[in-house]
């Protein structure tokens, strides 16, 4: 798993991902943990975390859940269909987390559910993806990183 | 209205839509319009608008959809209950266009419908957001800023 | 049009569409209408229509919006992948209408938004599906009906 | 427990409840389970289960989850303000069976999750839903039905 982490790593995050800020902590078959530390640029008027901010988590962390790829050097990628955020708590600052885990589908679809907690494990918002494999990537073998 | 908007613009805007790069291009009783100019630092790892900034326009033009205020110096303020995200069409770069519209509801929830469109007008998004007044902003006369 | 509707006809409406007691009004390419005169086992324990019925409805007519055949003889088949439905306001009773419009995608899976209206136009739902074609049927000509 | 759907079946069903012929099995503070035997007059065109099937028991279920009432004589209502359902995977026949969890909220609005399975406990289906408390109704306590 941690090698995994570290393809992904090797592979240069997406500029969304850098401007957000949010890491991969966890990555295998049909789940990935991403962690995010809340500053002040990712608040709405409120001064609360802006809810663009926990749809990208969403989004991003239930893609993750269903392209983990056990192959050395090959990915699986995708597009999201849909998605849907519930906002059911409020954040409590600090770094939350956002927990993915793929929930069926098939060669070309898949659908992940998502949680996103404080870091005193209570529940910010649940949510849910629906994916299109890219090319071959309904594959778990993937296909070459080019 | 273009009154309102400079008002908006009195008001500072968010720290997250500074970091996205937003902009409210027009905003009425029941109708809001946002544009964002795509930029690198926006895109996924294949290179695409990151589908977290299509959700965080539906989100945002959703909420200031149901909150315009015609009343000097009173605002009318929203918490997001829940929203979705249909990905329906290529994001062809340059500026994109969020165009929401209020939909009903009452004097604690009201619903939003959101498009997204390319400078060409070709459909990129669609999406759906609920929300929850905050204090006595049901009212169109909302309360004073403070 | 009317020739496709008596098309539908032909082939026998489905266990469920016969149970509920929805009917189709108009269908054309990228346009579905339906229409359910509510009565009172469609209601839940409040006396009101329930949200079950409606979310039938967008489900039904979205994937109908997709599926208009213009070849004789041939028709277009989907499964609905996910869907959701906002409910916006009261139904009054009578008979409703629901309104499916596809709003984008391709060979394999389509969007449609959908809006679901009392007698006197005022809106009841909205609501949104993506589906997934079968077989060919994401080409306009279709497949011979089995 | 056992009681508490005593008291349910005490309250007559709904008219839609009967029409559609889920069963409430469990239903405790923040937790409901439905069962639903699938017969013919619940299928679409070809022959599975009808989408709005699986949305009406994740409506109704996730309600359910929101509303458990531990005063005798007492009930709880809500009304449906959006929901949503993702099709995981396919239905087998037989019986199926929705549990619905309460994921947070407030006195006002609360939010549910739902899964549904198959008899082997396979997924066929995931679904979130957000509902607004009728009166008092958001209190545990409830109020006195009528």
């Amino acid at each position: 798993m941690t090698e995994k982490i570290n393809w992904l790593r090797d592979e240069e995050p997406s500029g969304y991902q850098k401007l957000i800020g949010y890491e991969v902590t966890d990555w295998r078959e049909g789940y990935a943990e991403m962690i995010l530390p809340v500053r002040q640029e990712l608040t709405n008027r409120a001064g609360d975390l802006h809810g663009g901010v926990l749809a990208t988590l969403v989004d991003s962390v239930g893609g993750f859940a269903g392209c983990f790829c056990n192959v050395e050097g090959n990915v699986r990628r995708c597009l999201t269909l849909t998605m849907s955020t519930s906002f059911v708590g409020p954040v409590k600052g600090g770094t939350i987390k956002a927990i993915g885990q793929k929930q069926g589908g098939g060669r070309r679809v898949f659908f992940s559910s998502v949680r996103i907690v404080n870091e005193d494990g209570s529940l910010i918002a649940t949510g849910e993806g629906t994916y299109r494999y890219r090319g071959n990537s309904g594959s778990p073998e993937g296909e070459p990183l080019e």
